[in-house]
């Protein structure tokens, strides 16, 4: 149901989505979709839940992995890289807050904030460890989530190069940009 | 008038906001707005003109410019960095074109497209000279692209970083993400 809301919402923009249509979309009844939700705000909440809970269990993998310095960040990048390729995350990356009312939207800028802590804590760890040369972290966690949420902007499955190819392009020039010299 | 479009559109949606809105906002009447546009399809899309219309004249400076190899490059990314952080320029990065009929949004499409391949001729004259690794300029691109417009998501003009360092600390990272080694 919330990659449906998500596609829907994207095709057509979340004031010209209804309810129905994605109960429609989904062949069930609007009363079933009911049974989940109360209105169109929580599906659009839930969705940014589920699509950033996708990429956080991304990052509890990495942080028990057992990997160290500019790997851990480096297998954290390749995972959420290859998570844009997939319909949901990528759907979810594509998704406007504006919609929302004042209190869902700091839920939802909350939640993406969670998650560009993540590549913060995975820098400043590098950082220590002398694998990752000295920078701002902050400024470091910006450029790495902004290109990779950019792959969600211009990924289209039928494109010459495989999610794996993707993230293994985009992580190497970031990993090659943060590495300790 | 572009930037008070760009501005209403991004906090209520496109669809939410008439002429009207953005005439009371210029303090103007709906027929001054008429005489300049036709509509608000023709607003969003002039808006976006112009906004990459600033981005293609920073390429086109850098190109008269002299510089080569990746100086040319990190100069162009350091112009556009900067743009990110100007009001027009950020609300337009924000601005959503699915609210447009296909034909308009593939002018967009086009439009944008244009300044991702001002990156590519940029990365590809790097390799020729020497100093940018062998890489996939297409992938490059994209990457620089996106760690860039990333900034318009999250700048704010009372952040503790002044636009130019937050220019010159993305695009170090991504300099030496780039450099031949």
């Amino acid at each position: 149901m919330l990659l449906a809301a998500a596609q829907e919402f994207n095709a057509h923009g979340f004031h010209n989505t209804t309810l129905d249509e994605i109960a429609k979309r989904l062949n069930v009844t609007k009363p079933t979709v009911y049974y989940y939700v109360t209105n169109k705000d929580e599906i659009l909440t839930e969705t940014f839940r589920a699509g950033c809970g996708a990429l956080a269990e991304a990052a509890d993998e990495v942080d028990r992995s057992g990997l160290v310095g500019l790997d851990k960040l480096a297998e954290f990048m390749r995972r959420y890289a290859e998570l844009m390729t997939t319909d949901f995350v990528k759907n979810v990356a594509l998704l406007e807050d504006t919609c929302l009312g004042p209190e869902m939207r700091g839920e939802i800028r909350e939640i993406k904030s969670a998650i560009d802590r993540r590549f913060r804590t995975f820098v400043e760890e590098g950082i220590r460890e002398g694998a990752i040369a000295e920078c701002d972290p902050k400024m470091a966690a910006f450029t790495i989530a902004g290109a990779l949420n950019g792959i969600a902007r211009w990924y289209q499955p039928d494109g010459p190069l495989s999610p794996c190819e993707i993230a293994e392009t985009t992580v190497n020039t970031l990993v090659a940009g943060l590495r300790a010299r």
